[in-house]
């Protein structure tokens, strides 16, 4: 078989547009030890200050791993998933993991309380994050809410930032999106304030406004504060089944959530951008396109794990042996075996949502 | 002696102004029982919503006066005063007495830390607070840094304003000054989280625009929070000595700090801008204008309690009996007296400090 790139590791147009214009860092597999699978097949495409990350887990110096659970949506979806592997890649590699649970956020929208936010995040969000694979002995959690030191920070971030610097960051201003902005910025260094550290945020690439703006308060309060600027990772979303860059709630069909009934999951898989041709004799010919494959997407971005099995179900379909169809049936019975597992560990993980480690506030 | 109105009861234009531009009702002082010296004298002269104030006050129903100390400046001033002595009033007819340490806005100016904010505050701000006749007993303190309620009332009351909005209250907007007013908006009503109860602010009208950023959120929260607007009580500033509408730190040798040295203090009453006439001879003729001397006005502010005293000062200055370099002198023994009653009880208040009611938090 010969050496190909089988998962479309080059970037689309859309993502090299952004790494070009925002100056990130173009992220190869080889800058980390042991690249997880996300990281191998270029769903990871990009970042910010990789390489003090990448110097801290081979020479083993602390740095930490942080990200953010917004309780207000009932379900999670794949990007909550891609968020929390690339986590537990850092936890692994020696990196300390802080989870907080943006229930200031959540608890603005309509309809949801503080209250109400906290509540979902104990019953769904916190376990939903532990079953997919955060080890929760190793992980620190947090509810914006009470942290009186991330909404100081926020204060005073709020302070070093002029209305057109915002907007050139964000594309418009308004306070409630200021007020959210500063907070999370607060967030990012939050695990700073106890001891100095390089740390990195695992997000998709459309939160790199927030990680702008953060470098930028950062840098303006180097004198007080002298935190390290945090480091990002950037994911690809995971693309629509009807192709588009990104599922989405407002098409019901062509998304997935976590957890979703697999017989409905696999009704919407039988409908998805096939890259199969249009008859069977022609597929035998030339081929399957597995590049256009919204299954094989799924399949290469979260559910064939080993990198030898996926390159054979590549090559079969390339060649035509294996028809678009048989793909969605593959696709089907591992979508099945995911959300039946995905379950399984969820109801295991609520179980020890009172054992876990909750920052105590003064 | 014929009845007339002493005191320039009749608001100058820039009030008058202030007060049909903003829909401020005008303060009269038969609406509160037993109105103080600046309730009498129109130095009191607007605000919003009092007669639920009033209502409270003569049926002993609850409410509380709520200010706040921006511990960022070595001194205190007149304005300060004119707040203590209106909170005063509210706290001797029955109203719960809050005082927020700006510690926030205070830590987010150059050079001065949350730290730095809280030891001035301790030091000094909050003796003062006491000196000037708040009853520490009567009194309860916070520290806005600590107060989470607070920040996640402000976060909520972000979301609820446009741009636009804050930019047609405050005339201009940047994050800092959103951070700052949302934040305060959450102070106002802060009392009344524990129990929902009327409350007032007594505030220079310079301040007015603070509260109607927080009136009007509160409106648009009305079906999840249900808080009484804030009621609001507007005073004019301690002129200038040289006649400005304000005393600035930019003049110094026209505004006069609490504590401030007798001797330097009286030096700069020589100077002040005075209602005599040009010569001897023209003042025991025409007689002297009180309306345009600064240390009448003085006098009628802040260190003439009793208003027959007032009445007769006045009197013999208006029909040239008594001469400028004459009040001036008076002015300058009675302001000796001031500070050096202030200086006396701001280091008695300084030991009271350890007693004090802070809100203890969670």
């Amino acid at each position: 078989m010969p050496t190909i790139d089988p998962w479309g590791a080059e970037l689309p147009a859309e993502y090299e547009r952004i790494v070009t214009s925002f100056g990130l860092e173009q992220f190869s597999p080889t800058i980390f030890p042991e690249p997880n699978r996300l990281m191998r097949r270029g769903v990871v495409f990009g970042g910010r200050d990789l390489k003090i990350i990448a110097d801290c887990i081979r020479n083993k110096k602390p740095f930490y791993a942080l990200s953010g659970i917004m309780p207000s949506a009932d379900k999670i979806h794949f990007g909550n998933k891609i968020v929390v592997e690339n986590l537990r890649y850092f936890q692994d590699h020696g990196g300390h993991t802080v989870i907080l649970i943006a229930d200031l956020e959540a608890g603005c929208t309509r309809g949801v309380t503080l209250e109400d936010a906290r509540r979902r995040a104990m019953e769904f969000h916190i376990p939903a994050y532990l079953a997919l694979g955060l080890d929760p002995k190793k992980t620190v959690f947090y509810f914006q809410s009470e942290n009186k030191a991330v909404m100081n920070l926020g204060y005073e971030f709020a302070k070093k930032i002029t209305l057109n610097e915002f907007e050139a960051i964000y594309g418009a201003a308004d306070p409630g999106r200021i007020m959210a902005a500063v907070t999370q910025a607060g967030d990012m260094v939050y695990p700073q304030l106890a001891t100095r550290m390089p740390g990195i945020i695992p997000v998709g690439v459309d939160q790199d406004p927030h990680l702008r703006l953060c470098r930028d308060v950062v840098a303006r309060t180097k004198t007080k504060y002298n935190f390290f600027p945090p480091s990002s990772l950037y994911h690809k979303f995971t693309p629509s089944l009807d192709g588009d860059l990104k599922m989405s709630k407002s098409k019901p069909g062509s998304a997935i959530e976590l957890p979703e009934e697999p017989a409905v999951v696999c009704k919407k898989l039988k409908n998805a951008l096939s890259g199969g041709r249009d008859t069977l004799d022609e597929h035998r010919r030339l081929g399957g396109q597995p590049e256009k494959d919204m299954v094989f997407e799924l399949m290469k971005q979260h559910l064939v794990e080993d990198d030898v099995e996926l390159q054979r179900i590549y090559a079969q379909y390339k060649s035509g042996k294996l028809l678009s169809g048989e793909l969605k049936q593959m696709g089907c019975d591992l979508i099945t075996e995911f959300m039946t597992d995905f379950t399984k560990k969820l109801d295991k993980a609520r179980k020890q949502v009172g054992k876990l480690h909750f920052v105590k506030f003064g």
